[in-house]
């Protein structure tokens, strides 16, 4: 039986200050916070996945699920939606979030555009097509 | 002007071995192999996202993109298709993956199950719906 999946669901970043990831990804960013506890986590939409913000020395702790963390300056990339492209770029500038890195792919049929969260992951937004069907 | 994402579309995990990593993504889950430089990084297909294998020591090092590691064990969530979520406990089972937690949500409407890969990173198999509209 050949299974597939629909989507990777939940996408998950290691975090130090909660106050802080949620005035990136909520003030900054615009994503809807779905869930918080102090001390451990919070949680955001993005279109039809969920972000899941940890804190690395809560979650490697764990008892009642696997233990899971993370160190490092791990990447992620939001899939914009058609011809909104350049509107992120203008939203980053006016939230003050630095584009450090801008590329095209595919010949030049995709752009896409780099920049840091308060951990210093690196966040990128991509056009959407760009990985194909 | 308020704008959304239509998904997180790469998911990044940090591998220290393709071979291992091409094994179990590829032949244990089935998920189509997108793309593959030896001692950087293989790629997958996961449904609507990309799953992005790295090997931290190369992208750390990187000039042309914004470098990005992470040491640790990850957590990332694979949604499977309405109907489907035994049927992908049979198929862990018949390829040798040990399920190490089987939990329910949402007061039992719904399941997920979760499995290590060979870096110990915390994969979950999630029925659709669980993170609700």
């Amino acid at each position: 039986m050949s299974l597939q999946f629909s989507q990777i669901k939940e996408t998950c970043l290691y975090v130090k200050d909660l106050d802080a990831t949620a005035a990136f990804y909520q003030g900054g960013l615009g994503l809807p916070v779905i869930g918080r506890v102090e001390g451990r986590h919070i949680f955001f939409r993005a279109g039809s996945s969920v972000l899941l913000c940890f804190i690395a020395a809560a979650t490697r702790q764990e008892t009642n699920l696997p233990p899971h963390y993370a160190t490092g300056r791990q990447h992620i990339a939001f899939e914009c939606l058609p011809g909104e492209y350049e509107a992120w770029k203008h939203k980053l500038r006016q939230a003050h979030i630095d584009i450090i890195h801008e590329a095209s792919w595919n010949k030049g049929r995709f752009r896409s555009c780099y920049f840091h969260d308060p951990d210093g992951h690196v966040l990128e937004i991509v056009e959407p097509g760009m990985w194909g069907p």
